[in-house]
């Protein structure tokens, strides 16, 4: 017999979004959720809503932090005992909407770090972890997702900090999927073009934009496709796919 | 209480292939099954194996032969008995890889006829019925999945005739997902990025090669994707998805 | 020493869009041009106003008026007396902006048959003719451009038919890039993403847009670049460009 | 009567590719040059053999320098005796490629200060310089070229990192077309999808190799089409073209 799989999560936020959502649904799969965000207590609320989870506050998004993390969760949950990490969520990201005049050199630089070197140090984390794992019943050591947006494969006159981040972490998807695809470690990224159903945008749109499904995305939803990727056999793997409202122009 | 939702597939071949299983998968998640292939011998054979399934045997992939194969299905499940189609899959094409001299004007046009042509028609089909639907439980009116190719995003050297005909349908697929999304029709398009284990390519390959999972597509993994387009709700409908086998090199 | 180049552009229209301003353009820079078009009456008045030009006017884009008109060209400048075709211009198509339920399959099938087919006939003549030249000084034997469009990159609402046709005429123009460039012959598609001052855009629009060169498209700029795809040596060769107004929003 | 345009180059390395050839393009073109690289002595050295070049030497390429560098060639050629900065080329970056795992943190933060943070400095001096003009002769205040390369458009087993820093800068470089396009501001990427004759490639590679031009790019060339973006006029400007040399694969 066996401990349940892990599925990581990074990039819960507030727990109102795509991060919450994709740790119950996974969490109600059968997986053990290791809960990552800077707001720790959003974060042991949703762990004391969900079965076998558990919260890692991190005080930012940097390259240490990651690294830190991951050594708190075999902390919690040791190799020595049979727990094996199975599945990640890399789900966070600076999005700066501003002319460019308008963006610092200092916004680029933190854009820089948490969409793409913050991402790097995840994965590395993440494909170590799955490497030590064996194939599972379908074929795989592990699934490693990426939450992309429309600006990952387009620039825009108000995006170009935020695309760069999202191209170059599209592009880091693409590379590890390729490299380690060959070791059944599945990689995938999700363009989610439109605005998703977190509480900030509750906030910001009436009540008539909540309720109408065709308009936005819900969390839930995004994270069922989630699921399913991690559920997709060494046979046919996705990469990439796209998620928008039905009714969303593109 | 309703009548079972119908689902047709149009390419099921010698019913050993992505059409057959996605026949398969659907039937078995509570669809009727409108089963299209030139085989007649196959599609019975296959109909007979699935519940609620009926054979729809045409002698070409002519637009008239799509028109007329719709008036068989409507004549076997009318309209007026409450059946609705709410699924359908355009899973076939003439895959011509010749060096660039060598096809025939022939060659372009039949390509041109069944990959794109007849392609227009079936669609033209599948909307008609699609408007007529309610909205379901998950907010849609219906699923238009096309199997697309490696050709469908990249000309290649003797891919001339098959990429022109692959990337041809891509676009009706994206048109139609832009044009129909807004009346919450859901048009999907797959990338079958590898060689699928088809009866046809375990007659050319060894038998390891079809028992390693890792290298081809299973038929049936792919119709699961397919089944999981259908089942998306209306706030994140996937436009386009790529399957490839674990190893493939891209 | 030796006879002029022959420059073919095919889709010179009334003579004043892009087909017209690229025999200019390449009148000038020292190239026979082969002028082909429906309109024999724009075509005759266009030829007369060319160093060295000649009108092949053809009663339709159909495969075999291709064929014809061909050998019309080499009747007129015979092989062996050393006259050469080193570059051509596929630049004709039809453009139907009609929602998809509009779209008649006689309209589907036109469109395929101008768009695609006859891309494939026009393609072949120019590759067999290519092949008997030596390398010319920049190491090639000649330069086959293509004219796209928006629609060549993006399905949309209204474009399914357009945009069917110009993928596949991207497809092919890929296809015949990778397997001809080994042979140095040139092929580029040039994607024109906004609107060109032809005589009928002159008619639509009123007399500010016409004279306004930050909105629309001039025919001899777009030219200009197309006899900068010719000028390029066998190095660095570009197979694609896009090409659109300074304030085209896109 | 007024001054030469300047055209700015930073990424001349050691004077023996696009950077170089860029600025004798330019420099025969009429431009002033502006020449930025680390390597001091090979500046100097280029720079003399061009007529008004001037060498900019920098000691890395952090976003302070990068201003610094701007203050330099404002002190050497003042805006308030007329000179207009009218062209640059962005022509650095950092190219690792290492197996994902063999990368450490620190060269994915230096791959990403030099890939995309310095380009965003660099990009910001020149925008806030061509505001400045006011249109010339062919409507446009100024053309900003990026160096791209395949890593731009495809991530790969062992470009992760070089990749990320590829898809950033094409990201960077769309936003800024598509948010200066409005105010006549050129900004175009180039995909470099081969390998250029170097002196650093033609002592990796046999003479033959660097003899035979349907093989690898000469830098030349590059500059021929870079002057060519610089050449468009208002009316049809290009944002991204592909370069590779005749034989190439792929």
């Amino acid at each position: 017999m066996g401990n349940k799989p892990i599925f990581i999560v990074a990039g819960v936020g507030n727990a109102s979004g795509t991060g919450a959502a994709a740790a119950k649904v996974f969490a109600q799969a059968g997986y053990r959720t290791a809960l990552i965000a800077r707001d720790a207590t959003a974060l042991e609320k949703l762990a004391s809503q969900l079965t076998d989870a558990h919260a890692f506050p991190i005080k930012d998004y940097s390259v240490q932090s990651i690294h830190d993390v991951f050594a708190a969760i075999r902390k919690q949950w040791p190799e020595d005992q049979g727990h094996e990490i199975r599945a990640a969520l890399w789900n966070t990201g600076a999005a700066v909407w501003k002319p460019f005049l308008e963006i610092t050199d200092e916004e680029v630089k933190e854009g820089l770090d948490i969409n793409i070197a913050a991402a790097f140090a995840f994965s590395r984390n993440i494909i170590l972890e799955f490497k030590k794992n064996s194939l599972n019943e379908i074929g795989k050591r592990g699934t490693l997702i990426f939450t992309g947006a429309t600006a990952s494969i387009r620039g825009n006159v108000t995006t170009s900090s935020f695309a760069a981040g999202k191209f170059g972490l599209r592009a880091l998807s693409q590379s590890l999927a390729k490299e380690f695809g060959k070791q059944n470690i599945h990689v995938a990224h999700a363009i989610i073009d439109g605005v998703i159903l977190t509480g900030r945008q509750r906030d910001r749109h009436d009540e008539d934009w909540a309720k109408n499904a065709d308009v936005r995305l819900d969390p839930e939803s995004i994270a069922k496709s989630y699921l399913f990727l991690a559920n997709q056999d060494r046979s046919a793997l996705t990469w990439e796919l796209d998620l928008r409202p039905a009714h969303e122009k593109w």
